[in-house]
């Protein structure tokens, strides 16, 4: 290829977006200046949050400007350096863009070693949602072996994370998951103790079922009515880590939450956290991650979809739908 | 007087209490029996919690069975004594119900000073209502000095005590109440930097003018629509106590609440908590309140009202229809 190729955002979305909020842009492969160096983008990571980073209006980052190219984490090689300390060669994650190529002048870039798991692992459960799972579960939620902990999203990049996470800890893991076969795939392979399908008739008795002794700690990244669900069977003292509400990221309008009166009468703990704030101890995380994944207490899957850059609207979308299993990422 | 008059539940009220939700019983004075004594009941405490404590379903204490003299805190005199530890003339507080004459057996019953503060303090800021102002603050706010506290119900009870322990911290406290009357009274009488009616026109307006740098304690006590305009004033990583909800204490359906969005993005903790968590801490929390309140640096104010028992439904919905300045007492 001797062209880069990027997805830039063309305007505000309504909504859940489409191909037409956003513009294919082909422009020549970027050259290194000193200080830099260029990487061949290899996987794209599809993040929930993405959608609200496409949204005008203040939140903890600013939104993508319109024209510039769409904010993305990313994993690639680099390919060109006149930069001190990445060289040709280095495997990098870093917020390279939907794009092919993506020039960096390394600030908030890491190293990573693919001969220790697959490229597309250091953007999912070794990257940024492992992280987001170690820090939610432990800092905010903080977990006592013994206590039952619920993780919506149990499929997802953070979600099958926390659960684990869970066990390892001792603790009961149930998961909320959109299906039948991602809950045989929580379940059966990522080893939680159960996995309710919130798209069954029976939900809400089945998740009263799942948690015989109520619920200590709920990893939230749904909102919704899976929220409405949990909320009365929280016990006393329970901790609720707010990461993610997934379930009206493309709402044009925010539907009202449930009333608080479970937060008084249950004392519970709702607390909101972004990764960033624990980024002084990403190294912590790294760490136990990785170990944890090289014994075999902490499996990772991965969704890699196809279709190239063009594709990101739509592979963006599955999230949404609930169309992936694992994390979520385009190749590139 | 020679009989006691009791005021007992009959069922379970529908929204607002009224008469017929209650009976007026008249017995014979109680006669202690070993280890129990009798206290002549003063005043009684109007608590917002009463309205819930009448509904049946599980809450943080079981309800008041129908039949059963109507549960209250209460301050009274010991007039007969069959007990190792209390003795006629006495002044107590505890659980002594809506009733001219209790027995007890001295259970969670505390001796009270009446040279050091009026009988009714005792069960207002120096009791129960100073108590969970000052762990609702302190422990679950988190105040650092510099910091912007805020109170709804800052002419009530818990929230005009909450309001000064922030001054006392170093804080700018603003209070949120109901009326111009009550705004002048927790700025010039309790010393609040700023009070907003929440019944004016302006209040979204006036909300924002009186917390300059944003909001990082929200102490909750109403909910509803108060709760609504303060939400996206919370500065990050702000923390919210949540003591009451009394917005919708009557409600028959309970309303939704506001969407857990802001609580992501702020990064916010909202946390659910009541007084007896702190049981244990409780001569704490006597020693400094009586301490600030002798130092002159906590000021406080009840709202007496007559009646006798009979007139306890009336008195009660005051308190929901903002009527009282003030800890609400019904002399007995």
């Amino acid at each position: 290829m001797t062209s880069n190729r990027s997805v830039k955002l063309a305007r505000r979305p309504r909504g859940t977006v489409t191909r037409d909020d956003f513009t294919i842009d082909e422009s020549p492969v970027p050259q290194p200046t000193p200080g830099t160096f260029r990487v061949r983008v290899r996987y794209v990571s599809l993040d929930p949050a993405m959608r609200g980073w496409m949204n005008e209006g203040r939140s903890y980052v600013p939104p993508v400007a319109l024209g510039d190219v769409m904010r993305a984490y990313a994993v690639g090689i680099v390919e060109a350096s006149s930069h001190p300390v990445f060289a040709e060669g280095d495997a990098v994650t870093g917020l390279f863009g939907v794009q092919r190529y993506a020039l960096s002048d390394g600030k908030n870039v890491l190293r990573v070693d693919p001969s220790k798991a697959p490229l597309e692992r250091w953007i999912g459960g070794l990257g940024m949602p492992g992280w987001t799972a170690y820090f939610g579960l432990l800092d905010v939620g903080q977990p006592k072996a013994g206590e039952t902990v619920v993780v919506s999203a149990a499929a997802g990049a953070v979600g099958s994370v926390v659960g684990q996470i869970a066990k390892i800890h001792g603790c009961r893991a149930v998961g909320i998951a959109g299906g039948a076969d991602k809950c045989r795939t929580v379940v059966e392979d990522l080893g939680f103790d159960a996995c309710v399908d919130y798209k069954s008739e029976t939900f809400g008795a089945d998740l009263k079922a799942a948690v015989p002794s109520g619920i200590d700690v709920y990893f939230e990244n749904v909102g919704g009515s899976v929220l409405d669900a949990v909320l009365p069977r929280m016990n006393r003292f329970g901790r609720i880590p707010v990461c993610g509400l997934i379930a009206d990221y493309n709402a044009t309008e925010r539907p009202r939450g449930p009333h608080w009166s479970a937060l008084l009468v249950s004392r519970l703990r709702v607390q909101g956290f972004i990764v960033f704030d624990f980024a002084s101890r990403f190294p912590e995380a790294i760490e136990k991650l990785g170990d944890w994944h090289a014994r075999g207490l902490l499996k990772m899957r991965e969704d890699v979809r196809s279709g190239g850059v063009d594709a990101f609207p739509d592979v963006l979308n599955l999230l949404y739908s609930g169309g992936n299993v694992g994390k979520l990422v385009l190749e590139v």
